[in-house]
Formats: C-alpha cells, structure tokens, sequence
C-alpha cells in the first residue's frame, strides 16, 4: 500500500513516513539517519556522522550537516529518536509502519519529532532553491528521549571546536498545544529530583528517648522546604514550585518507631535559580533537620530563557503569516535539548501539536506537516532576507 | 518428672506449674480457670464463672472468688490468659511443660503472670488461716493479651451490678524490672493510634495547578502536629509524646504527583489528656490543612494513676519489708487492664520481673514466685490489720 501512496504524496510527507518507518527508540537509530543524510546530501549538504558514547546507553548516532558560509548561520535543531511503543496491541496500526489515512500519519514519531524534521528538510530545499548568501545547519541528535549524555551536548562541544556555531536555532519539538501555532517556547523551566534518606535508631514508641525518630526529621525538613515561597514568577516565567513526590516508611507494627524513612521531591524552577542553589538550599535545611541523612540530588536541567526579541518575533510572524494565529511566547512544559543550545545562541522552539507525542497512536495531521514546512520555510526566508 | 518433683514442690510453685501446663492463649482458657478455682474453692471461696462474647474474639473465660463480708474489701487481679509462644523451635522446653530446673519455672505464662496468681493464691490460703475480718476478691479474665474486650470491663460491670466492688486493688502484672522489688506501678500513660489518609488529584509535576498534592497537606499537619508540646510532664508522668510511626505513598514516578498519602502515628499521654480531646485535636489539624482526608482514631488505653499515698505506701512497704527493696513508683511502660479498675477504686500493680515476658523461654526464679507470695501475705496482712 505505501508503494502504491508513495508516488502521490508530497516530499514533506514521504520524508517523515520514511522516518516513522525506523524503529529508531533511543540509542537505535535503526537507519533514521541515513535516510535524512541522504535527503539532505541531495541539496547539497555537508553531512558530519557523530557517534558518542557507549554500552549501555550508546553509541548514539548523530549528524551535523551544513550549507553555505558565513552570515548568518542559522541551524535547526532535533532529534530522530523516539520513546518505545508502550503496549502494542493498544495501537491501531503498526507504529513502524508509517501509515497515512485519514490526513494523519499514524506512528511512533509521527508528531515528536520526524514529522517536524522531514518539514525542515522541506524549508530548506526550497532556502536552497532561492539561492541565499549565509549557511543553515542541521543538528540532529539520536539522544534526546534518553540520557541525552551522548546527543546534544557533546554535539555543541564539536560545533565549538569545528567554528560552526550558529548565530540563531529553531528547535523542532511539538509547542503547539491545540492547533498548529498556537505556541512557540522561548525558554524552558529548569528541573531537579531529590532523593532524601534519614537515618534513625529503631525502637517502642512507649520508650523514644530509647530511640531516634527518623520520620520527625523528615516531615519537619518537607514542611519548611514546602514553605517556603521560592519567587512569584517573573514575566516569563511561572512561579518555581516544589513538589514532595514520594515518602516511604514501611512499618506495620503501631508500636515501633522505625529505624529509616525517605521522601523524594522535584522541584521545577525559574531563571531566578539555578540548580547548584537550589541543592545547596535544600542540604542545608534537611541537615539541619535530619543530620543523619543522605540526599542525592540530580538536576535535569537549568532554567533558561531567550528573551522575547528579534528571534521569537520573527518566528512569531512567520507562524501567523502561514496559520492565521498569533502564537503564545511560553515556557511552560518538560525540558529539551534547546537548554543545551541554549548556551551557545538564542534559541526558540516551534513545531506541531504535542497532544499526542509519547502515547498509543502518536499522530500528525499531514495538512500540519505541510503547514509547518511552509512556516520553517518563511523563517528562512525572514532571516535570510534580513541580512 | 512432673509427678516425681510435685510432692517436694512448694504449694505455690506447684500452682504456677499446674496454671503453666494449661495451653490457655487467648481466648481458650484450656482449663487454667478450673484449676484456679479448685485452689480457691478448697479455700473456702465462693466461685463465680462469668462467660462473656463469643467468636471470633470469644467466648471468654472469666472467674470471680470472693471470701468473707464486710470491710475492708481487698481484691487481686490478674488473667490467666497468655499470649502465643511464637516460634516454638526456639525454646529450649516444652512451652507448656511447666519445667522447673536450675530455679527457674520455664513457660509461657511464668512471668506474665501465672506465677503471680499462684502468689496470690498462697496470700490468700494465709490470709484464711488468720481468720480476719472483712472480704478478699479475685479478679480473674482470660482476655488481658487479646482485645480485652470481652474480660476486664465487662467483669466490672458484673461486680457493680452485685454489688461487690473492692476498696482497693492490687493487679499481679510483671512490673518488676531487674530484681523483684525495684518497681511498683501506680499508673500507665493512655496510647492513641491514628491511621490518616489524605486524598489528592494525581498529574504532572510540571503542571501543579491541574493537580492536588496529598504529600502537602499531610507533612504541613504532621509538622504541626509534632511541633506541639502536649505537655512538660507531671510528678508522676513523663511528659506526653507523639510520634509519627509511619510514611506511605508508593509513587515510583519523579515526574508525577501521586493521589494518596498516609501516615500513622501514636501518642503515648498522661492524665494531663484524655484520648477524646486528643482526637479531637487531631481531627482538627489533619482536617484544617487537608480537608480532603481520613483519620481512623483507635484509643488503646486512658491515663490513669492512682496517686501516691495510702495505697502504694502500704505495698510499697510490703515489697522493702519481704526484698529490702525500696520500690520505684512509676508509670512507665504499656498498657494493662488496671485501666478499666481505676474507675472503681484505687489500684496499683505489682509483680515479677518482666524482661522475659512475652519472649522466647519466659521463665520466673522461683525464689521470686515464693517472695511474691509472702509480699502479697504482707499486703493482706497490712490492708486488713488496718481496719
Ligand atoms: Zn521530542
Ligand atoms: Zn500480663
């Protein structure tokens, strides 16, 4: 039945179900991105193959390419790995399979994210068709639903030490909430687990100076941790919160006091904090509280923001000049590599709605898909012409 | 061995070991009542098998021997019900023998408490041989170590409605702590357990606002509850204390906010508090920061003391005149069912030492069994001499 498709469909379209069709879950990039080098080498591009890390959560295929020189240098950035199916029976077509019907591409990927690089693709061989001064790059990881230890950041490091940083991004992942530009993300809040444990001395709840309580510890730490008001948002960004996501004991008798209790919290936070803070903060009260405990603290990522201006506006535009919408400027939601980027230059997101990415019957209107090139396109244009 | 070792035994030791071999963990009474009332009706008792409840928990087996008219009346209480041997590979006898050797009666029952009612037994024959005036009382339920619901409480009901409740009360606990002697109780603290459950609204971290965390409102009311001093103590108690005896939700996600939270906790009290203000007090934190929950309040126990004065300086004098011991007079420990008879009168406890009570090879020096026998004579012969 593809075959028989295959000829009717547009460019845009067959690009991304030949992506949905590599069973590419993270770190198997199960010829994904041959299939995109092969696309691109076909306009010209410069392909990089990058292969980091190792067993057990690598290697990780990823790939740079590159068209053009000098200013500007704008890059798209993404990924072509995906999440696992879940339960497959639940899906109603093969998710590998690359099914088109009913104007949806049905599939795992189909909307997070390989529908939004085949539209890059798309913008660029028509950026490349004009013929514009400047050079456009691609940077595409296969680590970005893992760890993401061996996709992206190790990818920035290469791009430093080869001079092809770009002086702008645009980040492929799905921002629209409802429909197709209603959402660009211009930052992203920073995230960060903590796992607490304290140490009591176990004993009968009739004789406590006999013991150690180490739950008193614990909810003492949690309620003045919870307390306190971290910030109240700032013009981009909601108010930090903390969340206690677990507590755990374990101790059927009434009568003993246990010898050990944990909780485990998350606390989603603002460009008013970093990570590093946030960790001191939070060893210094549980310490204070519970000097015999452990806490192991990992951060997912730090805040950031690329302040609205000349970038978001002018991706802004584009999205309303092909939708009709004016989109919202947010950074709401989970984390992406656009926090590495981040670094480097500004960096926004835009791309299809994520409704239903990382579920059964991930899916992509294919009229989104088409629409969505054509606003990537307009980007190029807009900062191609602007120069 | 038994039949060999019997007739050189002492009345008393040969009681305990009779009461011993009677396999009577709660509530099968196994015979232990019939072998206590022949003892005190060949004492000219007049015996009284009061049958309270029934299954699961039931029937139980309780006694009533009274001797004499009059005042004063003195009565001793005790069960003759004891708890499971639990591992019983672990002993070194047969838990129901009734062994004796090396001076010590090994069983279950030995310390806690048969040897005790065998005490009083020999107190009782006595106290009979002397003649005196006034009236002696036995006590006696088979449901002290289970729910105590169909023993003690009802038991005292009965003597009110028959118009027999003592003057004063002396419970054979084992309330002796490393030498028979070293401790009276003159009173227990009440214990409270509360079983709390807070309902929430599970969802996603990074979107708290479409959630409810349960964990919130349960360590802000645990913090507040543990932050209160009940109270600095008394003469006679230590202070009142609480403590948070378990933690659970059971979330093994970071990114997700769970929907239920429990804890429990216990509050040992003194006479300061009563358990109904106490729930109360609980209610109302628990339900001021999350409105959204459960609390399942047990009372174990209230507090109880029957202050120092008469009553504990007459057996405490009784235990320095047979031990040389001065007693401690203390409230410490658990619960026991001098809780329900302070109601009617004064009451203190006193017995053997305790450390192996409910333990594997409980056992009882049967030097201690026969001093306890003449303490108790001492008592007798002091309440009665008085009047
Ligand atoms: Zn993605
Ligand atoms: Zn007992």
């Amino acid at each position: 039945m593809a075959d028989v498709l295959a000829p009717v469909l547009a460019p845009v379209l067959a690009l991304a179900q030949a992506l949905v069709r590599c069973p590419s879950i993270t770190p198997d990039d199960a010829g994904a991105q041959d299939v995109l080098a092969a696309a691109l080498a076909g306009l010209g591009f410069t392909i990089h193959h990058l292969r980091f890390g190792g067993p057990p959560d690598g290697p990780v295929d990823n790939l740079v390419a590159v068209i053009g020189e000098g200013t500007p240098h704008f890059a798209f950035a993404g990924h072509t790995d995906v999440v696992p199916t879940g339960d497959r029976t639940g899906w109603s077509v093969d998710p590998f399979a690359g099914m088109i019907a009913d104007g949806q591409l049905v599939g795992r990927g189909a909307a997070d994210m390989k529908s939004a690089i085949a539209a890059m693709v798309e913008a660029a061989r028509r950026h490349v068709a004009r013929g514009a001064n400047g050079r456009l790059s691609f940077i595409i990881t296969g680590d970005e639903e893992g760890p993401a230890e061996h996709g992206t950041r190790p990818l920035l490091e290469w791009l430093e030490a080869h001079d092809l940083v770009p002086d702008a991004c645009l980040v492929g992942e799905p921002t629209s909430l409802q429909t197709l530009g209603d959402m660009i993300k211009i930052g992203r809040r920073g995230s960060l687990n903590a796992w607490i444990t304290v140490r009591g001395a176990q004993g009968h709840v009739a004789y406590p100076h006999r013991a150690m309580n180490p739950i008193t510890g614990l909810i003492t730490a949690l309620a003045e941790l919870k307390a306190r008001e971290l910030d109240t948002g700032t013009d981009w960004f909601q108010p930090s919160n903390l969340e206690v996501t677990d507590l755990g004991v374990g101790n059927p008798a009434t009568n003993v006091i246990p010898a050990l209790a944990r909780a485990r919290l998350n606390i989603r936070f603002n460009d008013l904090h970093t990570g590093a803070a946030l960790e001191a903060w939070l060893r210094e009260v549980v310490a204070r509280h519970a000097p015999n405990s452990d806490i192991d603290v990992r951060i997912s990522g730090e805040a950031f923001l690329t302040a609205p201006g000349a970038l978001s506006s002018l991706v802004a535009d584009a999205v309303t000049a092909v939708t009709g919408t004016t989109p919202e400027l947010s950074t709401s939601g989970g984390t992406s590599d656009a926090r590495f980027i981040r670094r480097l230059c500004p960096v926004v997101e835009f791309g299809l709605p994520g409704q239903s990415m990382h579920k059964i019957d991930e899916h992509a209107a294919t009229a989104d898909i088409e629409a969505l090139a054509e606003v990537y396109d307009h980007v190029l244009q807009r900062v191609f012409a602007n120069r």
